[in-house]
């Protein structure tokens, strides 16, 4: 890949300067770039970092000395994560599976595949499954009987999509996840004492629950569109209607989604976050990486729930909780302070208590 | 699939009234049911739901007036989960390989399967395999050598199950679950500091393990009767012996079971549970979503540990647990109240400080 | 396979007596021993199980006296964990991939295997691969193209290769691990909100990201000598530059390892860690299981992390921490301690708040 100072600055919609028909080949850090790079220094202190090196060109900020910085050429960013999104477009090597249908690929003939698709070796596409424009579907995935998937999707190898599940446009669905897994869901001839006991803290006989009905998922999942499912993570079927992901949702990778769960619109779930079954996140909330969310309860539009913590409670729009069980972020941190000082208190208290039982104490 | 509402009635062993002649496709919510479906409104708050809708058969409660419905049609529930159950089965329109094998299956010569198992595309079986009757082993799935599963094996696309792993009954396991995989266990050449610094809470010097040595797993896992794993989950092989999971457990998904850990019988672990190396869970017991448990410690039958709980210690039986390190519920609740109202308990203190402090206190 | 007492003592290094031809298959602990087995009882405890056992030869501790418990031949144990790697490599059963290349694997043109490599069913090696001598590569791998992988290498089924990836030797990576997913990384066009909010506590407006623009992952995974990766773990690409992982770090079962991090040498990641973008794990590190770190921190060199943790701030080397937010071990501890007495504490204070105000106090 050989790309001009002038291609790219147009690609990006960005001002350049200097020799534009410099072509550069990889984008790179200023402390790993060559002369036949392209250098990230918008950050000045990165720029700091190009001395002494053979590198020509760079995307340095706004308004920066770029001649001073010993460039031939130079492009200039905008705010630069949104600059940074454009050039990963731009220098993407993703190692798409080769245009056509692999010999290998295994294709129910009632399948129908959107023009331009590609699907990869040892690929498993089932019996009515429509699959839009531009698919690429890489080697060794798997997708169930009745899937419907929007134009431009790309599965990653290993991606397992069950059946039944309706995807929109654009999705990206990475190595190994499984969207459709099975709910976990199961019943027991008598009623079952688990909550009983969960609610109540203490348990007086044997759980026994003779034996464990499973509960097949009929339901499945449906998904809108811009949405990227992470590596590993899982998305399991509704019960009897459907477990949903909303557009513009990103999910990151070993996030475990249970079954009903409905998931709004642009909503971030962040690495090894877990949900579990019937609960609704709202539209715009994040929850970082590790969460975890109870069954049954529902957090607002608007959310953030930090790293680590564990819902239990429902949670209304605009909060920003963190803990376990989950607080509000204010109120957790003032309880986090008072623990660190709680040692001091306890020894104040004996203090104290030293102090008004002495008999000169009462003066 | 279209079914009448007679033979669905006997099926269940439920009884029914009205038309048992009509003909229903799907199972759907009351407010997603159309004239061809069958609604679940077994909650009075659902039936409510069917008001204006082209229902014509409907899943009720015992006694429920189904003609005031508007019913053409009605089964009637018992126990309304256990019903779900059933109606499940019914229904279900699973994704099972079809019958027979895959010609791009690939089957050691050595392997036995059982009368009515189907194989799907790509499919790897290895050497001295045996499977019981009618097993659906999905597209994608691999099975190492030496692998005896029983009756009625269900193995979605990419499970993985490791060599000279056993497996009862009636086993299902989901896309991507991985049954043996290998321990996590190394040795150092030189007695490992790690343990020491652990228990002392300080570290005087570098760590430094000159290499860490693998202990290959020469057990393999031993699975009872009626046992599920869910999606991505893994249960690791054992040392020297087995690692075991007991008749009728379920495993949800994104679960990780450690070498030589002992699991007894229907016992539930919910999603993204961690069980370290060596831990005995008993029988009947509840682990709730993203619960870790520590290695060679035991939680004993009829436990309960609580979502997001970190079990550090033995627990005893018939316990119900939460919190990190795990303590039981009364005792977590009550100081979980107390962290509450620490920050005015530290005021209260500092109040009680000035007036015992101020000369006008002794009076 | 059978092997000799003298055979496996001379592979071991180690000391023996007895009968030096007798032949064994199988390493077995005391209780599940037989005739035909190497019993392993080092251990006095497991030693006192071979009584009454068809047991012929064991594995005994330095100096025991392997003739009163009724063996014909033992092999002595140093260190007994090292001893147990030792017999370990020499009783694996390995399920290796057949020598050779299986003629349904799908090897691109220009990829280049090493000398004594094995390809299984299924496998998928892209473009301009590179694989050392003797790679064991099961089936139902994925490599992308321009992967380097260097001497010994195996893959388990199913494991994925992102493009670009380079490893060095002896690399084992697990059933359904993915090395080389996509990093979690999207821009919002506008100044994103969400960290503003995150600092404050509260929000006030929607978080309305307008749209979430994907930063392709440009760098890829750079993995130093002797790792291991655990089954469905996950390591992300990073950036621009590599994600990285170095020499003799072992990582367990269903961890994450963000975009941009890097992971130093000889450091341990359990099971169901997780690492955030941009962070830097130092060398000789322990990450005990289900440990979460957050983004663009640090951890020092021979530090311990202990299980549960949320590491949310730059730990120094030699540091020894626990609890969420993570807090020197000392500190949680004593924390942990005041706080199972803070109900009691709580009624010191009331007391004492009666006690001054009561006129009578004042004496």
């Amino acid at each position: 890949m050989s790309l001009t100072i002038g291609d790219i600055a147009a690609r990006l919609g960005a001002e350049a300067a200097g020799d534009l028909s410099l072509q550069v080949a990889r984008l790179r850090q200023p402390d790993e770039a060559g002369a036949a790079d392209l250098a990230l220094a918008i950050d000045p202190e990165f720029a700091e970092k190009l001395k002494g090196r053979a590198v020509r060109a760079a995307v340095v900020a706004d308004g920066a000395d770029w001649q001073a910085m010993g460039l031939e050429a130079a492009i200039f960013s905008g705010r630069s994560r949104y600059t940074m999104a454009g050039l990963s477009r731009i220098f993407d090597r993703d190692p798409a599976p080769a245009p056509g249908i692999h010999p290998t690929a295994v294709i129910d003939p009632t399948a129908t595949l959107g023009e331009g698709a590609s699907v990869g070796p040892h690929a498993v596409i089932g019996a009515h499954v429509t699959l839009g424009p531009r698919a690429r579907i890489a080697g060794q995935v798997t997708i169930g009987d009745r899937v419907t998937i929007g134009a431009d999707a790309y599965l990653m190898p290993g991606c397992r999509i069950g059946s039944d599940v309706t995807i929109g446009d654009r999705f990206i669905g990475q190595a190994n996840a499984v969207i459709g897994g099975d709910g976990f869901s199961f019943v027991t001839p008598q009623p079952n004492k688990v909550e009983d006991y969960m609610a109540k803290g203490s348990i007086t006989e044997s759980l026994d629950p003779t034996e464990y009905v499973r509960i097949n998922s009929l339901g499945s999942v449906v998904i809108g569109d811009d949405v990227e499912v992470g590596a590993n993570s899982v998305i399991d079927k509704g019960t009897v209607s459907d477990t949903r992901i909303g557009n513009g949702t990103k999910v990151d990778a070993q996030v475990m989604v249970g079954h009903n769960v409905q998931v709004g619109e642009k909503t971030l779930l962040c690495a090894m976050t877990g949900i579990a079954g019937s609960t609704e996140i709202g539209n715009r909330v994040v929850l970082a990486g590790g969460v975890g969310v109870a069954d049954h309860i529902s957090i607002g539009d608007d959310s953030i729930i930090l790293a680590g913590s564990g819902v239990t409670n429902r949670v209304p729009p605009k909060s920003v909780m963190m803990g376990y069980p989950a607080l509000k972020q204010e109120v957790f941190m003032n309880i986090f302070k008072a623990m660190r000082r709680l040692p001091r208190l306890a020894e104040k208290v004996t203090d104290l208590q030293n102090r008004v039982s002495k008999p000169d104490h009462k003066g």
